[in-house]
């Protein structure tokens, strides 16, 4: 595949401007392309910066930017349970009708195969980019930050986001979790965890903070598996968790998948819930509540930040730096059901 | 979008050489790329045509042919249940380590969506293409026929494929849960079925024919809704069934999310599943088998599709004609447990 290395030691590269004027480089990529949108100071700095170094942009390079297609790429980490089918199903309803195509590409929670993604997607010239991560590797992040395309990222809420990025708060949503088991009066909990990919380790960490602030930790209890997460996976777990801590009256479980699986696993053992067992799901897809008992779960706004996504995007693209809110919080919501109750 | 409408009037196009020799526009472009692989009589015919309209091979159309990318597209019709993430694992475990990117749209159901992915995967050059369906649009079937690269079709075996297809007998495969059921001695079995689009119409018809020939056909038990499958909407069509047919003694359902969801709503009705009612399931999503009682269900090969789709194509696309085997049947399998058993 083609890689820039030879062309960087050549010539002045958008990123050695960047760095000259300390900016980011998509704030060098505006102010080439819409100076009108940044600031004057930056502007200013930038352009100090093109001088210094003599830089000019790669002709080839900006017909590339030109020549966008109606290609809206999404990059999303799974497909093998709901949480992402909700993301798109926002992300459809934002572009009926619109002349642009949604295309997905699996990078399978490898930030390898997302980098290759981003750039097998960029070589297409997109309209735009989704991508679910902000986990990228250094090169991917390059990759994003050089993008002639509006990027957003979504599913958190983090500093150091590319550009606009909308999400909620991971780390929060967790800690309600929490907090609801132990508003229950629940005591002993434990955290049923699979893939540990970035983002479930960030959520664990909340769990484990929580747990110690409320003096409720018991590393017995934190049960995790780097291997894929599924129904079956859900019972081994809570299987697992059981024979290291019996005594357990409650469990957080990474998502929905887990809390299904574990839910069949207590009825299998005839373990009552949410009398001998509190269950508390994460992200609430559609099966969640229609479990008997339905579940509790945490509620997070997939289908919204879908639709917001999309909608960012798609003002982004028809007229750049028209989006103010560049970093939007979407919040989540807790879901009382049955799988927890007051004891 | 630029549309081929004016150039078709003006100069014959390799449709029309198909038309004209009567074969598919697939052998005509065979023909003219890699006559060796296609049969003489077949070869005479095209050349013969060739002749006779003066055709000339368009060198746009050919510069596109020979300057593929290495993106393989993947259009799928949902993305809200497992199936098509199954069919996804084993298109990506075949593609790991080679120098192709996949790349994935959802038509939601839609032929016309899917007609304009087709022609918005062909615009960026894919080196292949796999489609889910046989359903598609006389434009999309036409895209697909003279498509500059190599198309798989999956899940169905049925007559008249574009190209290469990999599926199984669907009609044989809810005979083969209906069938089961009648074994197990249930004498009153009723069918759930939601969205139906064209092959779940089909699966419906096999159902009817299957419960006509074996005298159990009653149209009260046949409960089917335009609106999408869920686990929700399991429960729903259960429940319209035990109202409209209350000794109902078996239900087939029509996938995995709707048999969750009948036997969450049994649950919830202290009906005894299998005793007083059997639940037979169809594709056999991971969850299905982790059920409290574990579901009985019919089997598809979605994985297999996956990768048996994935070589196909990688052999093709490496050299035109090597597979030999081009349609390819991978069979189902009834997977008998807990949700049935014998009266």
């Amino acid at each position: 595949m083609a890689r820039k290395t030879k062309t960087s030691s050549d010539r002045p590269t958008l990123v050695d401007v960047a760095r000259e004027a300390g900016v980011s480089a998509i704030t060098v990529s505006r102010t080439i392309r819409s100076p009108g949108i940044v600031s004057d100071k930056a502007r200013r700095k930038v352009e100090e910066a093109i001088r210094r170094l003599g830089y000019t942009p790669d002709p080839a390079a900006s017909a590339l930017a030109s020549r966008s297609t109606s290609t809206i790429g999404l990059l999303v980490p799974s497909l093998t349970n709901n949480v992402f089918s909700d993301v798109l199903r926002g992300v459809y309803e934002g572009v009926q009708g619109t002349r642009y195509f949604v295309q997905i590409g699996n990078y399978r929670y490898s930030a390898l195969e997302e980098e290759g993604l981003i750039r097998n997607f960029l070589s297409q010239r997109p309209a735009g980019l989704i991508v679910s991560s902000m986990d990228q590797t250094p090169t991917g992040r390059r990759l994003l930050e050089t993008a002639p395309c509006p990027v957003v990222q979504i599913m958190e809420i983090a500093e150091g986001a590319v550009d606009m990025s909308v999400g909620f708060d991971q780390l929060a949503a967790v800690r309600a979790g929490a907090q609801h088991l132990q508003e229950c009066g629940y005591r002993r909990p434990g955290f049923l965890s699979a893939r540990m990919d970035p983002r479930a380790q960030r959520r664990l960490a909340a769990f484990r903070e929580f747990a110690e602030g409320a003096g409720m930790l018991d590393d017995r209890r934190i049960i995790t598996t780097p291997q894929p997460s599924s129904v079956g996976m859900g019972g081994h777990l809570l299987e697992q968790l059981l024979s290291q801590a019996p005594d357990t009256d409650a469990v957080m479980c990474n998502n929905d998948d887990l809390a299904v699986g574990a839910l069949m696993e207590a009825l299998r053992r005839h373990i009552a819930v949410p009398g001998q067992l509190g269950i508390c799901s994460y992200n609430d897809i559609e099966m969640a509540r229609h479990m008997v008992p339905a579940l509790t779960a945490v509620a997070t706004p997939r289908r919204e930040i879908g639709s917001r996504a999309i909608a960012m995007l798609l003002a982004e693209i028809d007229n750049p730096g028209s989006v103010t809110e560049r970093r939007v919080d979407l919040g989540f919501e807790m879901m009382i059901r049955e799988s927890t109750s007051r004891r």
